[in-house]
């Protein structure tokens, strides 16, 4: 995993967020926790609107990471689906924190229905 | 809060990120949460080893976000010490989730005493 030559200590805190610690990574997780196997184009049409370069970025290096597996559904030209793999979709619970404290603690925030 | 003006969308999800979403304010919360109250100083001694610029501002930032609150320990020159306020204590699940993936996850993380 390249994510490992990065990290700053050995706390696991810390070493997931050298992974996740950035505005959108978590969000492209939580589209594929909902939508399962989604194409770039689907990514890129969220509310939040993420930049098609920064998404192709933090798409690849959530695969380095495995969190998400991609596959070819098209060949010429290639394109690809995402979908999340096992250790993807056990980040279910941090989405679940951060919506839970983000209803509770930002008004007029909305919690979509994860956990 | 300064913080609304730049919501991406009404997920609580996104809008927490654009709070928490970088490499560095959830191991500042973390060291509050584990530490109490702490000094500039003893937040910049962390093993990640935060620049001290980053860290001056994350700490205006969480503060306008009233996620910690500061108060003056010394006059001359001004220092102030960090606390976490009721707010940012209630991150607490949020640091634990990300402990938990990462400890289960990410080989060779140890997780604080998170919880």
């Amino acid at each position: 995993m390249s994510t490992d030559q990065k990290r700053r200590s050995d706390c696991a805190v810390a070493c997931s967020l050298d992974i996740l610690g950035d505005r959108w990574s978590l969000l492209i997780i939580r589209d594929l926790f909902f939508g399962g196997e989604l194409r770039f184009a689907d990514l890129a049409a969220a509310a939040e609107a993420i930049p098609t370069n920064t998404l192709a970025d933090r798409l690849r290096r959530l695969e380095d990471a495995e969190i998400l597996a991609r596959s070819r559904y098209h060949e010429h030209p290639p394109r690809y689906a995402y979908r999340l793999t096992e250790r993807g979709r056990a980040l279910g619970p941090v989405l679940a924190a951060l919506a839970d404290w983000g209803a509770e603690h930002l008004p007029g925030t909305r919690r979509l229905g994860i956990r």
